[in-house]
């Protein structure tokens, strides 16, 4: 290793989603619909080894898998203004982003294909995420229409462009939600994705991903108080999913009188 | 219609391709791979009719087959400073960009993978194109690696970002290129992507476009010289396709004493 390499990855927002488990961990993942951020996770692969999040030592399996299925040694920094545990998928980010820099950095000669199939890989077993490293791949709104890695899966996208507001109450497990029994979460994100693949729009994604929230049992009294305060003051928001944490177009948040954190829809998917 | 709406679709030069005919439009298409262009065409949809270029009324069938199956009537008011019928995709970035107008501003509800294939079918039917619509959608160094739209194709990319630079000595007609006999290109493209596929890199990729170029016929004179001339001052540069147009990395002309057109990689796709 002889150079550095910084890669960002933008943070993601699922709305919605199934679960798909697989024993092979490329065909594992989620259906279901997000939208990807401008605010983000930068990686910078430095020599050395460990990794670093937010100027902190920290332990994220999906990097030192990464690492591993590139036979990379390198110090990972990992740094995000996102919440982290919170529904942002800053695991994913981590992943992805340590999967392009270790490329460019040990010459491994990897598409972008192959990058996403092995960050996708180590999330998923991980136990980390189901879904984002796909979607953190493509950027703008992310459809998952088949669940797995490029070679498995399929994606579509929303095509528009929004201001999201974000406010988080607190941190949600995606590991413990995800070993619990998913049938009737599962029904409920394929009953979502059904409506929002008929009327792809980003106002049938907000409708959707309430219903989903509400019907797979996830509310939180904060979260629900602040949908409907959004909703009071005509505005969208809804749940990220694995988070305690509410999203919403435009200004939606800040005109129900909450302090959230602005930012806007990422069109370019990761990249160096 | 009540409102206007603007797309921008990145250029996107075709590096290598083989041509891959169909009935289905949605089916036909082309393999290859090429890189998309921060300049690019501007479209913008206002109450009225008839198609606009740079401010002179154009005919672009592509353009008019898309408001034909999206039922639009719109003036297409399509802007870009790139050259026109010279390897950068013009007509299929005001096709897909007109697709991404109209839906908005007509509310058609339709998916970013639905607008593609839209236009895609559009310029295939006009015999203006067959790959730069589903590149221009994806955005950075696009891999076609299965022909047609999102339905029927497969993608992947290079994980790069580069300068690019180009020079354009003339035009060449799409359509006639594609309704020549075609066997020997499609051969010789089919080899670029077996080099490119075992290595993703941009250097194969560069290094696999001249080889197509040379061994597909297309090179002109000029063409021939500059490609050498970048390659004496240690640069990179191959031949657009399809057109008289010289692209190189970096600053590849410039140091070969071109007076090139500066560029750089375009991460998003089309966007709105």
């Amino acid at each position: 290793m002889t150079d550095a390499a910084t890669a960002f990855v933008p943070g993601h927002i699922t709305g919605f989603f199934s679960a798909h488990p697989d024993d092979d961990p490329t065909k594992a993942g989620s259906r279901g619909a997000g939208v990807a951020l401008d605010s983000g996770v930068t990686v910078r692969l430095e020599p050395g080894d460990g990794v670093e999040l937010n100027g902190e030592s920290a332990d994220i399996e999906a990097v030192d898998r990464v690492l591993g299925a590139l036979r990379a040694t390198a110090r990972v920094v990992v740094e995000t203004d996102l919440p982290v545990s919170a529904g942002f998928g800053v695991s994913g980010g981590a992943a992805l982003g340590t999967a392009l820099a270790a490329n460019a950095v040990f010459d491994r000669g990897l598409s972008e294909n192959e990058l996403v199939t092995i960050a996708h890989g180590a999330e998923v077993q991980a136990g980390t995420g189901l879904g984002d490293v796909v979607a953190q791949a493509r950027g703008g709104f992310p459809v998952r229409l088949e669940p797995g890695a490029p070679a498995h899966g399929a994606m579509d996208g929303i095509p528009a462009v929004r201001d999201i507001e974000y406010v988080t109450f607190g941190e949600l497990s995606t590991a413990d939600v995800l070993s619990d029994n998913t049938d009737e979460l599962t029904a409920a994100g394929q009953r979502a994705l059904s409506s929002l693949v008929a009327e792809p729009t980003v106002e049938t994604f907000m409708e959707a991903s309430r219903r989903f929230a509400r019907e797979a049992g996830l509310l939180t009294p904060p979260v629900e108080e602040a949908i409907e305060s959004v909703a009071d003051a005509d505005g969208e928001a809804s749940m990220a999913m694995l988070g305690e944490t509410v999203f919403a177009l435009d200004g939606g948040l800040s005109a129900a009188g909450y302090d959230a954190t602005q930012c806007a829809v990422c069109l370019p998917g990761a990249h160096l």
